[in-house]
């Protein structure tokens, strides 16, 4: 067992950066940040590892993506810092513990000691969501109905990808973000494209280094009306150029999404990411708001 | 529009058979057959039928499949001899307004005239059903646990293929049903593996002529305590040969099984088909109960 005392909980008793994979069903949760009298997945989580490793705290989480209510993850990851002496006791068997402990809507995956330098949030190289969309009842699936929208036109996959490709690289996505304050709307956008899975279903791949806030589902939101024939394939490029929010935008729903994944680099450049990452913050730019 | 008199349904009016192809989430089902008061997909399905179509009396559903109570499908077939004139006229609108009519665990995928000669039921050549099992936390997603099963112990895939192989081909499987007075429980097994989705989650395929009331779910009780490393691998083919149901089976939970397909004979055999599945019932032997 690996007790090192990291940079930011350098204080004592010796403490433990432990790297957390969840999953989750979104349905019931009012997103994954800690709200007073809601149940949200990081509320839930922390009471878990509270118990299971019998701490006497609650730990505090720090996450890669900060879901928003009725978002789904299956690639959810996050850090805390726990106290040596009671990971080295309880860590062992926590993961089996959580598994019992936990309700059914959130599993932890893994949980294990972080590699030096390792930060679930400031480490991040990018942010992968999967949008799932079932057009044709010929391949509706009522066991997947919560995690996939029902849009009742049929949709042309090649014309959402060609008009999604003006959307890709650095840009400043204000047209498609709810502003906050003092936060940058500038984005890049790695990868957004759809396919048809074996059953039918039209799945976007969304990878950014982040996202801000209702990013991909107004990205969804621009491209459906495309796909359907209703906007020309020039529309989304058209709506980003104008860097103001557009209401012809219709945000689309969140239960077809899902977190898939976060990218992190190798464990030798975890510090160094970390620390580009928090200076772009400082710096006023680029912040990820995710 | 092709409208037909039935062999079996011919008196007047004009009767067309029309094939439905279904799948539903079985949570909230007591199975697929009409019960007074329960909510069944027979109940439900016969309901937006009659409306739809807006046919004067209920229609009567035959089906492939009778699933119990807790079951899914994704590949039901059902069919029904309805009024020639109504389908004539409501047959092309059909599909669009079951797909708003219906409650969203069930799902009408097709609805069409149905090739002369076929029956849902005795047509069939085989039922494909899969089964699914998460026994590992790190590919446990939240987002399938209602239709997957949640085994705390590693199974070893290997293991159960192996003892599976000895229940393949014709035997009497009593062993591993619910005997109903005068019906047969031969049956044909065609397949009974498993393989690791690209999940990791296990998912038994299962393939037969047609099943007793349980069957699938018994054959998996009796599988998973050897991939548990419980019970040899011999077990089950013992099971078998003692053609009486053995209470050391547990019959697993209904939620993770999915009736997945229906096979029927080309057009050409469907006929044949039926007659001979209907003549194999009067004789007494090899009924399908399902």
């Amino acid at each position: 067992m690996r007790a090192q005392e990291q940079g930011d909980a350098g204080e004592s008793p010796l403490l433990v950066r432990v790297k957390i994979d969840i999953a989750y069903d979104g349905a019931d949760f009012s997103g994954w940040a800690a709200q007073p009298g809601r149940r949200t997945v990081a509320g839930v989580l922390t009471e878990g590892l509270e118990r299971v490793l019998r701490l006497a705290d609650a730990p505090k989480l720090t996450v890669a993506g900060r879901t928003d209510a009725g978002v789904h993850a299956r690639g959810q990851v996050a850090h805390a810092d726990l106290p040596a002496d009671a990971w080295e006791k309880e860590g062992p068997a926590a993961l089996r513990r959580l598994a019992r402990a936990l309700p059914h809507d959130v599993r932890v995956r893994s949980l294990a000691p972080a590699a030096a330098g390792f930060d679930a949030r400031f480490s991040a190289l990018w942010r992968r969501y999967s949008y799932r969309v079932c057009d044709d009842v010929v391949h509706a699936d009522p066991l997947r109905r919560n995690d996939t929208l029902w849009h009742p036109h049929p949709l042309d996959v090649d014309a959402m990808n060609a008009a999604a490709a003006a959307l890709l690289g650095e840009h400043d996505f204000a047209a498609f973000c709810k502003r906050r304050v003092g936060a940058t709307t500038v984005r890049a956008l790695r990868r957004l494209d759809w396919r048809r899975d074996d059953t039918g279903v039209a799945v976007a791949c969304v990878v950014a280094d982040a996202f801000c806030h209702s990013m991909v589902r107004s990205l969804v939101g621009a491209l459906l009306p495309v796909g359907e024939g209703a906007r020309p394939l020039s529309w989304p490029g058209t709506v980003l150029a104008a860097i103001v929010r557009d209401p012809g935008v219709r945000v689309a729903p969140a239960h077809p999404l899902c977190l898939e994944e976060v990218g992190y680099p190798d464990a030798s450049q975890l510090a160094e990411r970390a620390a580009q990452t928090r200076m772009v913050r400082t710096l006023g730019s680029a912040v990820p708001c995710t």
